[in-house]
């Protein structure tokens, strides 16, 4: 059987953004059993210098967006950072899920050998297709979603690894 | 280009190790800056009912070398978890690493369809071997390291996204 890029992209990035969808909605129910303003949690963070919650989530879509997109060889819409409530991020979140699955299959057809460019800063790096997956895009969008779901378990959200891996 | 179950575990398993071993490296840097024992690192934890330091880089290195293994249709070796130091931790992922990389790529051949099981309590769990890979092995190695960074990120140790991708 031939692994496709598509499988490695948009089957990944979309079940790990719906499994950070379900986290979130548990976030609003704890916020709800403890009577405190789930929105609170938006703006928590782990570190004074590191991204809040809604950062880590807005930032784990664009990665999967922007990194299939480039995969893909298309131009990825832009999506405003203006979530300010749990919801509006899982909204964030099934925007992008659509987007991905919007994409083509065939785009991806040789994509593993592909050239990437990834603009950081002053700097381009650059990868083939597969090298872009391993070490770059994959890496980073689970960065974004197990951070988020640290903030969360951190706050005492009621949630397991088993949510972060889809009731699995 | 023929993508491999090789390149999506052992190359993708061995990079985030390395990749978590600097980051440990760090946090002794850390600690001996601020002059406070690094061990006190080793039992920290993001929640009181989380996993501390340590068990995240034990479980991250099991994974990857359990997984590898259920791929390749071997027996792995089983590797007690009696680390007390940021070292020893450190020590634990080379030896996983080391594991990983002598694994023969040949074992892989048509492993992304080989059945795949795991057990998980009373139960059982059946994948087989690509699903296996994204919805388990893979989301599973990379929330192990990333909850380690975290823990270290929010006990102040200077450390940076760009270090969790191995410096790109």
């Amino acid at each position: 059987m031939k692994i496709s890029v598509y499988a490695l992209s948009i089957d990944i990035f979309t079940n790990a953004l719906a499994n950070l969808s379900v986290i979130l909605e548990k976030g609003v129910a704890y916020a709800t059993a403890k009577k405190f303003d789930p929105n609170v949690l938006v703006a928590s963070r782990l570190a004074p210098d590191m991204l809040p919650l809604s950062r880590q989530v807005q930032i784990a879509c664009d990665l999967a967006k922007n990194s299939a997109s480039r995969l893909a060889g298309i131009d990825p819409p832009r999506f405003e950072d203006n979530e300010k409530t749990i919801e509006e991020l899982r909204a964030r979140i099934a925007r992008t899920i659509e987007y991905l699955k919007s994409i083509p299959a065939s785009s991806f057809e040789g994509s593993e050998e592909r050239d990437i460019k990834v603009p950081a800063g002053e700097r381009t790096m650059e990868f083939k297709g597969l090298t872009f997956l391993q070490r770059w895009a994959i890496p980073n969008v689970f960065f974004h979603v197990t951070t988020a779901y640290n903030i969360l378990r951190h706050n005492g959200v009621d949630i397991g690894k088993r949510d972060f891996l889809g009731g699995l």
